[in-house]
């Protein structure tokens, strides 16, 4: 993909996230981050929470499950991921837009946290009987930059080469 | 502030993350992070890792220490923050310029890893007879727009209020 | 401002921008971006049009009249600003929210054309008897980092300056 | 290309952009951005200038040779691109490391000035004798996802098709 709108979104898990499986089997989490900015009132020289941005956030595969088990509501996250516009019809016909997140990379915050961080075995998908892990229609292995890399359980960066200088 | 370049960077841990105090009781912790981009090779039809871009970042106070606590040489995060350009002389008096990365906020990745989440008390600096948690000089608790909030123990955005649709 | 939720999008005028003024007399343009990402098509080995974003922009004061002088229907534009979000109610008393974008900074891209830029004096609001460019209530000039830059007839950054090295 | 550490930057140019030929006829602009922040001087309580950030840039083909026409020193610019890191030996046998940014899209900011926009034709490289906007070695039309768009003298997204609501 290339022209995407990516955005980073830091705010606060506003439920549990909620984690399905596509019927052949692909994980995908769904949650709601409320991202409140804080401004300064000149009337009382303080800082004060301005209106909060509500973002409806989508994880798919392995991922999914790794949000699914790491984060509750009320935690402080950071997601990166790609806007998306979808598109729908109520009951009653009408036709209704909403702006998503396609989230690319999620984490727990550490400003007011500290997190113990457990690596993954990383399958590639397949697996168990049920191919969890398999990647859904669009946006599949095929396309997947990192896919190649999971299933060699390859680094996800050469972080420990020596830097160049 | 307005007008700072800001940025998110994902990538790996190249070190440790190294925990320093001021004088005055601050923490700063410093640490690198290696981001590979991956790169469609159209001879061989494969995703192969590009040309690692290593970033120094650097990131205060309370967060430094749960960073120092959490995470460690190798581990996928994802950072935000505001490009700072430093300027320095060597020994031998020539000048030099480093952009570097002054950190808002980190966390670890969960696309190949768990992590369990341990919510901190928020002394909002102060505490212990060392003062850690004290802001530096720069970026201090009144220029901090979280800071009031944090010594309230404040939920870090009002997450759990409903959503207003 | 601290905390907000920034993006930079990049697409087409749909319309041309929609000038107003609010009753104090600051001027307030809005339009709205098409943004549509090229994926590639594997089956095919073909660059394709995915699903456009369309995201509605809102930008006060000068830069909103020199928007509408400058960019109309299909000019492609770079856009920086915060993503906002807003609620109202609809005549059958449903609630709804939308998503929209408060523009800090937009500019034509020079991928597909040229421009010929023509500075303007930055008389800081006030000027005629309607006192166009007044702030309005919200983000106002006490609030403006740039506001004071602007009366003085400053430089926007101290470009001529030597860099440092 | 996935995993780029992408950036929008906000300033003016230092110097008019420079613009050059590759050997196989590829136009490439460089040039140099001077962002500055604005902070809040809380012992005035006036908005003053920060550290201004220097950023070196580099625009490929088409859009090398509209920045080369369109913008000169001084001018205030939005840009997006990729960061890129760069290293090279002095002629004293020292390595060192810059950090570039690849761009992707730029244009003259609106803030405090207009622009009239002229839109090109997309030759899609070719043309004279000369083949300017032939691509680089890298990145070229094969990996742009742009290129065919391009060469149709593409709508530069579907901006002329009717929102979905």
């Amino acid at each position: 993909m290339a022209g995407d709108t990516t955005i980073t979104i830091i705010g606060n898990l506003t439920d549990d996230p909620e984690l399905k499986f596509t019927p052949n089997g692909a994980a995908v989490a769904n949650f709601r981050v409320a991202s409140t900015p804080r401004f300064m009132d000149r009337t009382t020289n303080e800082w004060k929470d301005g209106e909060p941005l509500f973002m409806q956030c989508k994880v798919w595969n392995q991922p999914a499950e790794h949000v699914a088990e790491s984060l509750k509501r009320g935690d402080r996250v950071i997601v990166s991921g790609r806007l998306k516009q979808r598109s729908y019809e109520t009951r009653e016909g009408e036709k209704r837009t909403v702006i998503e997140l396609e989230v690319d990379e999620i984490g727990p915050s550490l400003r007011y946290a500290t997190a113990s961080v457990q690596k993954m075995s990383r399958s590639g998908g397949g697996g168990g009987g049920q191919a969890r892990g398999a990647a859904p229609a669009q946006g599949g292995s095929m396309n997947d930059p990192w896919a190649h890399q999971e299933s060699q359980g390859g680094s996800g960066g050469n972080f420990d080469e020596n830097p160049p200088f």
